[in-house]
C-alpha cells in the first residue's frame, strides 16, 4: 500500500511497490495487490481494512515525513485504537543524523519520534523516520517512509530478515529470456507448441518492453529442488527454439553482459555518439567497475565537432549527411584509433521530433561497431519518439557490440 | 486498475497509472485509488467489482496481448456477462498495422479483433488491440492495452476527448515550485507561517526526490478563474519566502530550462565528463531541439583521455588526483576552449562502489562551469549509490550553470 496524493495525481511514480515485488518474491512471499490511496484519513483506513482481509502482510509506505500532510501514523493510531508514545530509540537516530549534518534537531523532527503505542519500531539508518512494525488478529502490518533509499534500507536490514522468520512458504519460481529483433506475436507462433506442452504448475507470460521482448517462465507450489530443475529443463528446451534471438536472462543488463564480455577478454571500449548524445556511454557507465574497460567517448552532436574531433572528412558530410553508413563508419573506426580501444561503437540518426527529410525518416539510424575484425554497420528504422528512438539505439548498438564479440571469442 | 503478473513481482514497474493520473487531473478527474492485480480472473472480478463502488471511472489497463497470459477480454465478459463479437473496424486495425510492416496477419492476431459484445471500441493507432470504452449502472469502464505507447495514443486521441464530454467536474488546481539546495524539514520550518495561513480549500504537500524538493499546491471546488488567482497569489507569498532555492516549476526539467537561457542568449555548451560518463550530455539531448546548443562532448572516463583529449597536465592528475577541483577547472576550460562553446560544464567524482580513499569518500564530486566571465567550481558531498551520484551530480551542475547564466543576464 502505497499512501500519497502525489501518486494519484500522477506526479510521482510507484516505484517502491515494483521493488518490494522482487525482494519478497525473492523469500517466497507472493503480493497479492498492489494499492496507492490518497493523503485521506477515510481513504487509508478502508484500504487498511480491505487489505487486511485479503493478505496475511501489509507494507504500507509513505506520508511519514515531519510536515502537516503526513497523516499516516495518526491514522495508523486511529485503525489501531491506541494513543501515541515517545520512542528513546528512534530519537537517538534522529539526533545522531541531525549530528552528523552538523545541525541541531528542530521541534518539527523531534516528532519522528513519535510512534503509535503499538509498534515495534525499526531502526532507519538513513533518514529520521523509524520504520514501524505493527501485529493485530494474524495480520502483520508494517509502515515506512516512501523515499525509495530509506524504504529499501529498512527492508533489507529490518524487515525482510523478520518476514522470513515470521511467514514460512513454499517457493515461487521464475525464470525470465530477454530476447531482441523479434516481435512478440512472432515469438508465440514459435514457441506454441512448447507452451501447450508446459506442465500445469508452470506458466509463460511475454512482457514486451522498449526494443526487447522478455518471456518469464513461472513455477510454483512444489519442492523447490525439483522445481529448479523442470524449470531448467523447460528452458531448455525453449532456448533450443529461439536461441538467436536471446541476449541474457532475469535482470541481466545489456550492458553488464557487454561488460562481462570486455572484462573477461581484457579489452577496452569507447563511443561516438550523435542521436544518442552520450546514452550509450551512461548506460556503459552506469556498471560499477566499467572504469576497468570503458575509456571514454567523443560526443559529436554537431557536424563541425564530427569533423573537427573525428576527422569525418567535410566532403563526406557534405555528400552522404551526418546520417548516413559512411559517416558512422568513419565515427566508429576514427574514435577506436584515437581513444586507443580495442573496439568502438557510433550512432548517427534522426531522433525528431524535426530533422526527417523524404530520404531520411524520422527514427532512421545507423549504427556502426569496430573492432580487431574490421567494421559492422546496421540500418534502424525505429519510428518516432525521441526518446524511445534514443533509447532502442543504444539496445541495438551495445547487442551488435555483443554478437560480434561472441563469434571472435568462440574462433 | 493495471493488470499483470510482471506488476506484482516487481519486473515491470507501473508508470501508466502516474501518467494517467497526470491528464485526468488536467482535464478536472481526480483519481481517487491506484490499484495492481494479478492475471488471474478472480481477482480482477473482484477488483472491478470493488472499484465500480467506489468510482464512477474505471481505467483498466494490460492483459490485452494476442497471448495465452492475456485474459482481461474473457474477464470482462464474465463480468458484464455477455459473449464475444467480432469488430470489423478493430480488424481493419490488426491488417493495417500488419500490411506496413509487409506481413501477414497470423491467426493469434486475427483474434485480437474478438471484443465483449457490450462494448464500442477506439481505434489503437499504434497497434493491434483496440480500446474498449463500456458503460453499466451508471459506471463507465475503459479497457487498454499495457504498452504505455499504445495506452497513451488511445488516452490522447479516443478516452480523454471523450470523458471531457461524458462528465463535467470542477477543476482541480496544481502548482509545483521546484527547489533545490535545501531539504525538506529546513523548507517546512521556513514556511510554517505561510502554511498555516493558507486558505481551507488549498494544501501544500511537500515531494522530495533526488536532489530536490518539490512543493505542490493543491486548490478545489470553487470558480477555475477565482482559484486560479489566488494560486498565483499565494504562489506570489511563497516566492518572497523561498525564492533563492526555486529552480523552477510543474513539470519544468532543469536541462529545458537551461536550454531556453542558452537559446535566448544564443549561446553554445559542450560537457567535459568523467564520473557522470555521459549522463549531463545525455540529459541535455534529451530536449527536443538541442542540437541548437549543444555542441558536443568529452567523456574522459580513463585518467589518459584527460590528458590526450583535455590536456590536462599529468603532473596535475598526480599531485591532486582526477577528483580534485584543479582538474575539473582544467576540464571545464578546456573542452570550452577545443568544442568552442561559450559554456561549458565539467564533472568528475567517485560514484561508487569503489574507488574511495580516507581524503576522498564515496560520492565527492567535483564539478565546473566554464563561461565568458571565468570559471566556477563547487566541491558536492553526495554520499553513496552510484546512480544517485550521478543523477544528482547531473543536476546540481545543470543548476549551477542556470545560476551562472541569470547572474549574466541580469546584468
Amino acid at each position: 500500500m502505497t499512501i500519497g496524493d502525489e501518486l494519484l495525481i500522477g506526479q510521482v511514480v510507484d516505484t517502491n511497490s515494483a521493488w518490494m515485488g522482487q525482494q519478497l518474491n525473492a523469500i517466497g512471499l507472493r503480493v497479492h495487490q498492489i494499492t496507492s490511496v490518497s493523503d485521506n484519513e477515510q481513504h487509508i483506513l478502508d484500504a487498511l481494512f480491505e487489505a487486511s482481509k485479503r493478505s496475511s502482510l501489509v507494507l504500507i509506505t509513505g506520508g511519514l515525513g515531519p510536515t502537516k500532510d503526513d497523516i499516516t501514523k495518526k491514522t495508523l493510531c486511529k485503525y489501531f485504537n491506541v494513543g501515541m508514545r515517545f520512542d528513546g530509540s528512534a530519537y537517538e537516530n534522529v539526533a545522531r543524523i541531525f549530528r552528523e549534518r552538523g545541525r541541531e534537531v528542530t521541534e518539527t523532527n523531534r516528532s519522528q519520534a513519535e510512534v503509535p503505542e503499538n509498534c515495534i519500531t525499526l531502526n532507519n539508518q538513513r533518514g529520521t523516520a523509524p520504520g514501524m512494525w505493527f501485529e493485530k488478529e494474524g495480520v502483520v502490518y508494517v509502515s515506512m517512509p516512501g523515499v525509495p533509499t530509506e524504504m529499501k534500507g529498512l527492508m533489507e536490514h529490518e524487515v525482510l530478515p523478520r518476514l522470513s522468520q515470521r511467514f514460512n512458504v513454499p517457493p515461487v519460481l521464475h525464470r525470465t529470456i530477454l530476447t531482441q529483433g523479434i516481435g512478440e506475436s512472432m515469438l508465440s507462433d514459435m514457441l506454441e507448441g512448447w507452451e501447450a506442452a508446459l506442465p500445469a504448475h508452470m506458466k509463460l507470460a511475454y512482457l514486451p518492453a522498449a526494443g526487447m521482448v522478455r518471456l518469464r517462465i513461472t513455477a510454483a507450489g512444489k519442492l523447490p529442488e525439483l522445481l529448479r530443475m523442470e524449470l531448467a529443463h523447460e528452458e531448455e528446451k525453449l532456448l533450443q527454439i529461439i536461441n538467436e534471438y536471446v541476449f541474457g536472462f532475469d535482470n541481466d543488463r545489456l550492458e553488464a553482459i557487454v561488460g562481462k564480455l570486455l572484462t573477461a577478454a581484457g579489452n577496452t571500449l569507447s563511443t561516438a555518439e550523435s542521436c544518442t548524445g552520450g546514452y550509450i556511454a551512461h548506460r556503459v557507465t552506469a556498471i560499477p567497475g566499467s572504469s576497468a574497460y570503458f575509456k571514454g567517448s567523443i560526443i559529436s552532436y554537431s557536424n563541425d565537432i564530427k569533423t573537427s574531433l573525428l576527422d569525418v572528412p567535410k566532403e563526406m558530410l557534405e555528400k552522404h549527411g551526418a546520417v548516413s553508413e559512411s559517416v558512422v563508419r568513419c565515427m566508429a573506426e576514427q574514435v577506436r584509433i584515437k581513444l586507443r580501444t580495442d573496439y568502438s561503437i557510433a550512432a548517427s540518426g534522426i531522433a525528431g521530433p524535426t530533422g526527417a527529410t523524404d530520404e531520411k525518416p524520422l527514427g532512421l539510424v545507423w549504427i556502426a561497431v569496430s573492432g580487431p575484425q574490421g567494421t559492422e554497420t546496421r540500418k534502424l528504422q525505429l519510428g518516432t519518439g525521441r526518446e524511445r528512438v534514443i533509447h532502442e539505439t543504444a539496445l541495438y548498438a551495445l547487442n551488435l557490440l555483443r554478437h560480434i564479440m561472441m563469434k571472435v571469442q568462440s574462433g
